[in-house]
């Protein structure tokens, strides 16, 4: 197989098994993983500009301010640290449990769509979604980016706590199997949509 | 039946034929029907604030936030004209359905959920929302404003297309059926949001 | 003088010794001095809907974004803690006087301008903009709120540390003298500005 | 001089005549001019990250956020078209002029400035600021990115008009002098930021 000039920098092609991973099927929901300002959401969006159907785009920050304020600061919900660490709850484990079989079904209605998340539990975190979305064809895409580059966006960007972007650099993606990945740190966030892009069936 | 005097002035309370609104039943899903700058988006989270069980909050904002860019000036998505009209097409109400089908299976999945939406089809609205939640139970509420009122409250807001609250104000309500109705005009959305709370079970 | 009965519920006139507040100068800048969560950026968005000259708005919360992001967690720039209390620091106060002299300059620059601040300092927080904008025009005006009522909406709005409203809602007006007040506490913001550029020369 | 060989790639000197640019002076001004998405925004937030002292930073985006909403569709004001390009009339001239004076004001009042602008008009808006400021030092940056690539970023953005990039990228720097340059088509915000902060004196 062989990618653009312009992809082959940044794709590293990793299919499950022998399969080929373009088939009969059509690719129902796209995962986006990466570490907090690895490029997710701007690849998202790139995303739905250059593929020709319409698609959905939700993300766990979607998903955050869906929840009720107190819980963005409450042990049983989501609590971010001044150091840029992250941990979660029993009751944000749970609705977000729920969450993910409702962005399944709407898949399964025939929405096509693009997730961006940060799998804070790795390989664990993919099992979620993987029973989440079973019997549907999903594209995992890994979205790297090297750590002080992130970290250097985040101040850019100036929205975010700092230290998010170093601490899940590498933790998001431990034990997490992809169809493909794509690396921010020298690509445009276009440039990686359309390398993903060439993947959908 | 009688409502505490706070709540008396805002809720006019229209049970579905002769069975009590709250029963074994636990009510699962929460939907707010109201015209832009009604007050619906103060409401939920003054729900969210009030009530005992963590809810999930969705609503027509948060999925036009999930549609593609493009889709925000095409006939075929959705187009908010100069003088407030709003008009969907094939690929928003596509998309849409599948959306209604997902919050859905949040809900049978467990999760408590509180819909804002412009029921800009009156009836028909109310109808596919139905259809998606079958089988569970629904609190619907009703959230008018003055239209005159919530024009002023469109400017005082300064991001909405002016003309929106009143073109919406009273379409939005014609041929639907409600639990209860709140009335923003002269009540606080916290006020709103207790009168709410006190019919969920 | 005869303010329209939808005003005269909302406006306490209080000039200035005995001199009428509108007399051959123009009004240069228009102060509203309020708690958090009273409505003075709403009342703002109004005022330049309803004056007919084109007025700039500014406030207190275009001059934390405008600082950098470690001083909003810093002792020397402003703290929001937990509970709603803010306290500011020597360098928040040092840039702070530049920036009401810049304000003051686009004033005398002939820019007409619309500030809404909280003066956390009381009478102290008033002299400093005395200060700037000396032989300038200004129409002083307080935007009470029940603490109580701002507290609500406080939760409706979603997006402030709960408290704030509360703890501010009467010390940023001790000792503070108005040419006049508005009350949101049972007026529409749209109402209140227009009480308010009855009073614009 | 030798820059630092992460810099190099990026950094153009260029001095005005034979003087250094690195006097006796303290800088007071940085003005960072470059198209729509080609990252003012993000240099600017890591400048007041990295220069030790706190700068205020402003932009032509608060100050359009200054302006009363209705003159964001008027001629008189600030129009956005559909193809991306910006056009402004008398009263935004007029009310803009007034703002340049304040922020010069602030910064002979003692604070230190960032501003990051679009020079639709070139030499001619250099020449504003220029009047504005003088007998302050400025910094002059000039902010470059290759035109495809901005356009690109303006996808993932997702908030910004299409087409403003691109007709942006060449024309606001015909005719302006620099003290230095930066380009964000290959180098990070942070990056670029660190090159500017070494010429602030």
């Amino acid at each position: 197989m062989v990618l653009s000039s312009a992809a082959s920098a940044v794709i590293h092609f990793m299919p499950f098994g022998e399969e080929p991973y373009r088939g009969a099927v059509t690719t129902e929901v796209i995962i986006l993983n990466g570490g907090s300002s690895s490029g997710k959401s701007g690849i998202a969006r790139c995303l739905q500009a250059v593929l020709a159907d319409p698609w959905l785009g939700f993300g766990v920050d979607s998903f955050v301010d869906a929840l009720p304020a107190r819980m963005q600061a409450s042990d049983k919900g989501i609590v971010f640290a001044a150091d840029g660490g992250v941990s979660v709850g029993a009751d944000f484990r749970a609705l977000e449990a729920a969450w993910m079989d409702g962005i399944a079904a709407m898949a399964r209605a025939g929405a096509r769509i693009i997730i961006d998340d940060v799998f804070l539990g790795g390989a664990a975190s993919q099992q979620r979604w993987q029973k989440a979305l079973a019997g549907t064809d999903v594209l995992w895409v890994g979205v790297r980016c090297d750590s002080a580059v992130a970290a250097g966006r985040e101040i850019a960007r100036g929205d975010r706590v700092e230290g998010m972007a170093a601490s899940q650099a590498r933790v998001v993606h431990e034990g997490v199997s992809y169809d493909l990945e794509v690396d921010t740190t020298d690509a445009e966030s276009l440039v990686c949509a359309r390398a993903i892009a060439a993947h959908v069936s």
